[in-house]
């Protein structure tokens, strides 16, 4: 136990200490402000240096307050300014923008490190992974979970037996969208720009991909219910949705996603001998219930919060794209998250089991 | 605070403190020794005067060992033997027996407190059902969970709107059955005994009907995905189940349930507004998670174990015969779980979705 909770938050992944990524973020948003750049520039190996936005006077302007050498507007993006100060991008823009900056980075030849969902549908998730492969460029979906402790260290422990078999899984990942950001025309609720809902995309893919990640099988059929109540969601399908997807080996999984409910996070997976419950799973400072026979050891780490993570994720991107290596979370492995989601909307629609 | 835990456990169903039911025990295994038996010893309104079982050497045999008064076999009591020395029966059998005891109970008028399922099918819960309402005799399931003071305080707190609007529904009930039971030829897995499964019958009921007891909203549409793994389960269809059960509101609920995993009860009903988590859920000790805001309160009452549940229940059945009171888990409230069932086993094997 003591070697345990000495070793909990190593970086198990890590393979160089040395150099450094040069970033440029896209999309000047609270998450990018206040999360992501104060991760990086906690990061071992990354730093920013580029900051871009709609105008180049927004961008500069926030460079400025936020020491940041360089701002510059989209078109100047597009256009290779600036290119020289950055090796990599962080897009952090809405799902349906993700691809255009991917495709410029591309032809820049800088690594990429594109948030989750990976774009607006799967057709262009795959323009995006064949753009990348293309240039040959790095390419990372931002999965944070992948590198928090409390699930690598849950990854391991099922890995060495911990719940026996796994039998089923149960997510939830629900928020008050509208307390968060009460503006009607948000992003998140425009199905040009968010893709193919609100809840599945922006809540569900988390229970959806830390699964995939944790038990290393993926989705084989999927159905879904899903439904939209408030006048703020008319025009997504899924304010509330409930999923039912079969994974290999017989393992039942079912989720609830909502984005207009109480805040709540849970990732549960019960085995033939045992249960590891993440309770709170996911943004920042999940809890670890593990159980075995009459015994719950609960695991907290309270300094590894929505930031930590963040500054993981980015040390891994850099970890990678400075030593070439392979990355997990890649745009494949984004990819079939795109179709394992599109599947439970088309699920719903047609009120039928969807393989995949 | 203090008038909420001070009043936590009251009977607020509570009508006479007056009178006494006489019982006979049907179905003589562990459950009605250890549990049942002593829950009416231990209750206000009950005494036991009979057992009942395969013989009456038996019965006999176990009436003398704990001090009651009458020992019969099945036979002897469709005969009428000792009929006069109770009031009502407790029917504990396999499911598929309930319905030939119902009938000879309500050919001798006494009131019938039946175990959950109700019945193997629902065409033989809906025969318990007319035979009892032919009869005019009071027919109660032994749904225990409602008068557990967890959730009799969670509905109370649901219906003044401590949740707001509720918006899904989780629960997980899993056992390893083989481990409490090892015997390959028990009756939970023999589908003439048990009825169209052993997961979902024995302890998918419980979130079912909790639910339908908690939010009153009722199953419109069930989804469901089930299979068999191991070899003592080659004959029932359900060693894991999944559902997913659209509730009247836009409610979604989804379930899991196995007999051959890792313990583990939770029914999670999260709301716009707040969540309410029964984690323990069933089988005694229930703790309610009540979360609103930030602030979570945790309510613990330890002495409420399985046996406390069953003098509750034996309670307030007897209360309700001896009052000719309504009964709320009757014959036709159970008959809608067994619906419910069947719907899931149907759903299962069409892959379709299976409307109520």
């Amino acid at each position: 136990m003591k070697d345990w909770i000495d070793t909990y938050d190593d970086r198990d992944w890590q393979t160089t200490t040395e150099g450094s990524i040069r970033f440029a973020l896209l999309g000047l948003g609270w998450w990018t402000i206040d999360l992501a750049l104060p991760a990086i520039q906690d990061s071992d190996l990354g730093e920013v240096t580029t900051f871009v936005s709609s105008s180049s006077e927004k961008a500069k302007r926030l460079a400025d307050e936020n020491g940041v050498d360089h701002g510059i507007s989209y078109e100047e993006f597009h256009d290779g300014v600036a290119a020289d100060a950055f090796d990599a991008v962080y897009i952090g823009t809405p799902n349906a923008l993700h691809l255009e900056y991917a495709e410029t980075a591309a032809e820049l030849n800088k690594a990429i490190l594109c948030e989750k969902p990976m774009e607006a549908t799967v057709g262009r998730a795959e323009e995006m992974v064949a753009v990348c492969e293309d240039a040959a460029v790095p390419l990372m979906i931002a999965y944070r979970m992948q590198t928090d402790p409390a699930v690598r260290r849950t990854k391991e422990l099922i890995e060495d037996g911990f719940i026996g078999e796994p039998v089923s899984v149960y997510g939830n990942n629900s928020q008050p969208l509208l307390e968060m950001n009460p503006a009607m025309d948000q992003w998140r609720l425009d199905p040009d720009l968010s893709g193919y809902g609100t809840s599945v995309m922006d809540l569900g893919i988390y229970s959806i991909n830390t699964t995939r990640f944790l038990l290393n099988r993926e989705p084989l059929a999927v159905q879904s219910r899903m439904d939209s109540h408030d006048e703020a969601f008319e025009d997504v399908p899924d304010e509330r949705s409930s999923a039912l997807l079969a994974l290999e080996d017989g393992i039942k999984m079912v989720t609830t996603d909502s984005q207009n409910a109480h805040s709540d996070t849970q990732l549960k997976i019960t085995g033939t001998d045992g249960q590891i419950d993440l309770r709170p799973a996911f943004h920042g400072k999940a809890k670890l219930h593990l159980t075995r026979n009459e015994t719950t050891v609960t695991v907290e780490h309270d300094s590894f919060d929505a930031e930590d993570e963040m500054r993981e994720e980015f040390d891994y991107f850099a970890d990678r794209v400075l030593t070439g290596a392979d990355i997990v979370p890649d745009g494949r492995h984004g990819l079939q998250d795109m179709r394992v989601i599109r599947a439970i909307h088309q699920a719903a629609e047609n009120g039928e089991i969807v393989e995949l």
